[in-house]
Parts: C-alpha cells; structure tokens; sequence
C-alpha cells in the first residue's frame, strides 16, 4: 500500500464529522514536525486548527485544507461501511475520500517529500488545517485569518485541496468563487379578519411588489468567468393557516451569490433601499457569508495550468462556478488562491470516493506545484 | 318566568356544540305539531333539520334558524357554567343565548301564537331549523335548500334570526351579505441549489409578479351598500428552512370577499386567467363558501324597516356588512332575505348573553312581521 494510500485510510477511520477533529491534524502534525516543520495548534469552540510551516520569510505558498467531513448520511445505502476504507476495483471507498481527506494525506506527503529534497528552499512552505469547513465556518479558516491578520503573516500563494476536478484529475482550476450573502426578512403588518381588510394590513401583500422587484432584478451581466449576481428567495412562510386570517407577519429568507462586481455592504445597502422605497416596515438581518474572490491571470494561475496539463494531458478549465469555500477567507490577505483537487462527482453523497490512481497521483501534483512556486 | 325564557333556558340547557342538536329541534317540532303545523325532520350525516309549516300555498313566510352552537371556550373563563342558563342582573346568559337560541325560541312563541290567532291566514308560514351552521355548512341549509329546488318549494320572503343588532334590539336590519371564495394555490418550480439557479425554476419567483397583481386590484368600487370586493392572501409557505435550496413549490391560501358585482365563477375565471399569463405552472382549487345576496327595496324590506322602526323607535340601519349567514343558501331560491335578531355583541365569546327585556320583545317582533306578510 503506498503512502498516501495509507494515510488517507488512517484519516477516514477517524469519524471526523464537521466540526470535530478526531485527531486527524495531530497525527499529521506529529508527522511534519518529524520532517522538520514547526507546527501551531489553535483550538477555537470545538474546533480544532493547524498551522505548519516551513522555511521563512517571503514568498509564502500555503495548502489549504479541512479534516472535517459531512455526515455520512444512512449508513444502510452505503456498500461499505462510511468511515471503514475500503478498495474495490481500484476504487477507495468511503466519506473524506474526496471531499477532502486524500488530498490532505496528498498535501503531507508532498510536503515531506519537497522538504527532504529541498530542505533550504526558498520562502516558506505552510499547511493550514481546520476542522470546519464543512459546517459553520466560524472558528476554523475565518478565524485563522484574522490571527494571519493580526501577525501580519502575509501568504502569497494558497492551494486549496477541495475536489475541483470533473472527469478526470486536473481538468479544472478553480481560480475564484462567488460571495455568498444570507437574509432573514420580516415583513409587518396587522392582523385581522380577511372580511375587513381596512383593519388589517397585509404583509404579504405588502412585501409581494419589492420582492417581485428584487426577484426580477438582473443584478449584473457577469464578471471575468463570473456567471451574474442571482437572488433567489429561498423561504417565505406567512399564515396561520387559517383562510380567513390575515397573518401579522412574513418570514422571508433569501441568499445572494455574487460575483467581485459587488460586496456583501453593496448589496445590502441597495436591497435595504428598495425596502424602503416600496414603503415596507420590516426587520432585516444579514449574514455574510464570504465575500467573493477571483484570482486573475499572474504566477500562481500560469503553475497551476501547466501543472495541470502535464497531468490531464489538456489545459484545464479555468471556472469560478460553484459553492464557496475557505480560499474566500484566504483571498482577503491578499493572497491568490487556487483550488486543485480530485474528481468531485461523489462528494456528500453515500459512496463517496476516489479512485486510487488519483490518489496516488495527487502529492506528485502538488509537489510539482509546490516546486515549481518556490524552487529557482 | 315567561314562555320565550323558559324555551330559550331549556334549548341553552342542551349542549348542541355545532353540528349536534341535542334534541332541541325535536322539543321544538313537537310544540308546533302541537300548534297545527306539518314537522319533517331530515338528517343528513349528523345534521338535524326541521322543515315546519302551517298554511298552504303562497306567499311562502320562512323563518330561517340553527340549534347549534360554537364551542364555549374554556369554561373557568365563564361567570356561571354555558351551558347552565342564569339570569344575572335582567340579563340572560349562556352559550347560544344570544346566537341563536334566544331567536329560535322567540320565532316559535310567534309562530304558536300567530296560528292560533289566525289559523286561517294566507299563504305558508314556516320553519326553518339546521344543526350545522357553524360548523361545515354542508349537511345543513345548503343541502335543504338542494331539496326545496327538488321540490319545487318556493320561498318569497326568509327572515333569518341572526344576532344582527348592535346597541339595541332592531338597530340594524340586514339586507345582503358578501359572498366568500377560497383558494388552494401551489405554483410548481424546479427544486435546486440557490448556487445553480439555471438549473432550478424557483416557484417563490415564479408567483411573485402574479400575486402582486392580484393583490394590487381593485376588484370594483362597491355596489349599493356593499364594501368593494377583495382578496385576501392569508398563507403563503414555500421553501426547505435551508437559505441554499431553492423549492420545488409554493403553496397559497387566498379568500375573496365579494359584493354582487361579481359571483364565483366570473372570479374563478379572471384569476386563472391572471395566473396563466403570468405562465405559471399550477394548480388550483377552488372552495365556494356562498355567493352573494342582496335584498333590494321591497315588500319585505319595508315592511321590516316599518317594525323595526316601532320596537327600536328610530328606522333602522340598513346594512350589507359582516361575515356569511345560511341566508345565501336560500337566497339563490329566489327569496327576499333579510336577518333580523337581537344584540351581537356577546356572540361567539365567553358570557354570551342577551337581556331578558329584548328577548322578551322578539316574540312580539316576528310576530309582528309575520301579520305584516301575511295578513291582508
């Protein structure tokens, strides 16, 4: 069994479901301090942190990654058991193997493997770890930031693991993601009876003209690769469920993905308006839930696309499509960030996996990468 | 204790939570066989009915009432027990006191003493009786008036014995009541994730731009004395609780309250109509609560204004406003309807009372509209 092939076994035996750790970032941290890396644990809540580096000083390449994993959903509709790895036909099977426990094991190997070769390389060469990726987002990467923040530790370069692949490793680069922004909307009004309307107000019909408003709204045409800025009302709860009950209040919850044509004040400054000016009385909270970020075509994109292409045989896509992750944390520091990682097609599902020729390519990839950003 | 207490104290005295009778119609059939009238009692389901007559031919007089009750609420709010009747202070309380027991009493005292004072009258006097009028409405008036037009039983003139006064007895004599329609509304969409909107139809979405329509209009300007037309939404629920899911559907609950400028079917029309331009995917349905009646100036109208004018020393109020009454079932039989009854104010809440003075005078008062109609 090689390696990576081992360690990312021994990490999805470890049931580390969002936000819990399980040990996972000690047994890796152990592992590199053994290679000669200076390892920080910061534990935030239940949430368990690492900060490994290597060498000093600039330019700084950080790997980004998360030992945590979603929950293995009903046990039942798995083949094999969710957090007992297992190969089959050249497949591992179980929950991290994708999203995101091999690429980590990948990462650590890697790093060992650069730094027994290149032990006085230039700049300095991080992991940084958390184990909540997957669930809140708040004392993990976040978190790490604002420390960084706090430091002044700059980080020039940062290679996220999360599984950007499609078809086949190193088909696609991710080199930014959309923001995220979350709203609780409460509309007021008065209850009543609906056979008198005059002594009620109607909050939902109160809200329906700004919403229609919003909904309708194109925000924008795009940006770089950017698909446009969307709103989509996701929840709008409003009754007693009673027919001839005005209720006194709607609940309305919708979320934003946007694009670097805005930012979270933006926008909320400019929904908040049209609030106002369909004359609405309502509460209104928002939850940021990242700005958005966007690497644009410099050292780190051309690497990372060569680096690619060797692999994949092809240039990959270049896309800023999907979720978020926890690069949006990173790219405020003014960092660029890139996402690398292996094919995604099994990620949250039952049956997750990787197959295991990936697996074993992945540290030669990332160790390509990390060679070709900090050696001469 | 006179006669129209003591009946009113032992209809009180049977706990006909609505749709039970409790025996009360059958206490009141056998007194007006009794008194020389034809009794025919027709259950459906656990509806009781009474259909009481005296006379032949026309005019057709139907007095219009229901022996059941809305539940008391919790009795420790209540001063003395609902269901015991007490007289406090010259004023009569307990569950049904006010709607409508006291009425229905007062209309057989009337009845009794008007047929023996002129057993030869013109015409039918009747009785109209249900155990389902505050409850499903089904079983009841609608489907009694389903038999009458079987029947061929015409009905000129149908004083129903509604509370509708509302300082004093015969203030307010009720001339038409709105119609009420209800709607089942799910607008179909695409389930998806609020990342991949192109991928998703989101139903929220779809609804808003016909909603705020049907919201917006106004539907007419009122007719005669009836307010204007209205709809109501009252429920409006669509979404997972997650802010990152766009919904499948959307369900809608809207009620329309309308005036005789419209009936059911003409709404039914012009809102799918409003909704198919709009391209909705949907489905709807349809709940007809009653349309409309009104009783335009007439024979029965001025005669009830006349007598109501003697009890309450002043003409009455002539009003269309309020909720529904089983008088939109007979009023499609071609009858002029109006409902005439003592104080509301009471009705439907703890210490429903009616004062023992005007329960006292409502025997007096229908008997008096009964010669009116029915003597030469």
């Amino acid at each position: 069994m090689t390696d990576v092939l081992a360690l990312t076994s021994e990490l999805i035996r470890r049931r580390s479901v969002t936000p819990f750790d399980e040990g996972c970032q000690e047994l890796i941290a152990t592992r590199l301090q053994r290679a000669g890396f200076v390892c920080e644990r910061l534990r935030f809540g239940e949430v368990d942190n690492v900060w490994a580096t290597h060498g000093s000083g600039s330019p700084v390449l950080a790997l980004l990654g998360h030992t945590d994993v979603v929950p293995s959903g009903p046990v039942e509709d798995w083949t094999s058991d969710p957090f007992q790895p297992t190969v089959r036909d050249g497949v591992l099977y179980g929950r991290g193997a994708a999203d995101m426990k091999g690429s980590v094991a990948a990462f650590v190997i890697a790093l060992e493997q650069f730094v027994a070769a290149h032990p006085d390389h230039a700049g300095t060469v991080a992991l940084l770890l958390t184990s909540d990726e997957e669930g809140d987002a708040i004392d993990g990467v976040r978190r790490m930031a604002e420390v960084f923040r706090e430091r002044q530790q700059a980080i020039d370069w940062c290679v996220t693991g999360e599984p950007s692949s499609t078809r086949k490793l190193g088909d696609l680069l991710r080199v930014g993601r959309r923001g995220t922004l979350s709203a609780t909307l409460t509309v007021k009004g008065v209850q009543g009876h609906v056979a008198y309307p005059d002594k009620a107000r109607n909050p939902i019909h109160q809200a329906l003209p700004a919403l229609a408003e919003l909904a309708a709204r194109r925000w924008d045409e795009g940006y770089e690769t950017f698909p446009p800025t969307s709103l989509q009302i996701s929840n709008f709860n409003a009754g007693t469920g009673a027919n001839n009950v005005i209720p006194g209040e709607a609940k309305i919850l919708f979320n934003l993905r946007y694009n670097p044509n805005w930012n979270a004040a933006q926008l909320e400054t400019e929904i908040g308006a049209v609030l106002d000016r369909h004359g609405l009385e309502y509460d209104l909270h928002w939850h940021r839930g990242g700005e958005p970020f966007y690497t644009p075509e410099g050292r780190l994109r051309a690497v990372a696309r060569e680096v690619l292409g060797e692999f994949a045989g092809a240039a990959p896509e270049e896309s800023t499509a999907g979720g978020t992750s926890d690069a949006r944390f990173i790219a405020p520091l003014g960092a660029q960030c890139i996402e690398v990682g292996p094919v995604n097609a099994s990620i949250h599902k039952v049956n997750e996996n990787v197959s295991v020729a990936d697996l074993e390519a992945l540290p030669k990839l990332y160790r390509r990468l990390i060679e070709r950003l900090l050696l001469p």
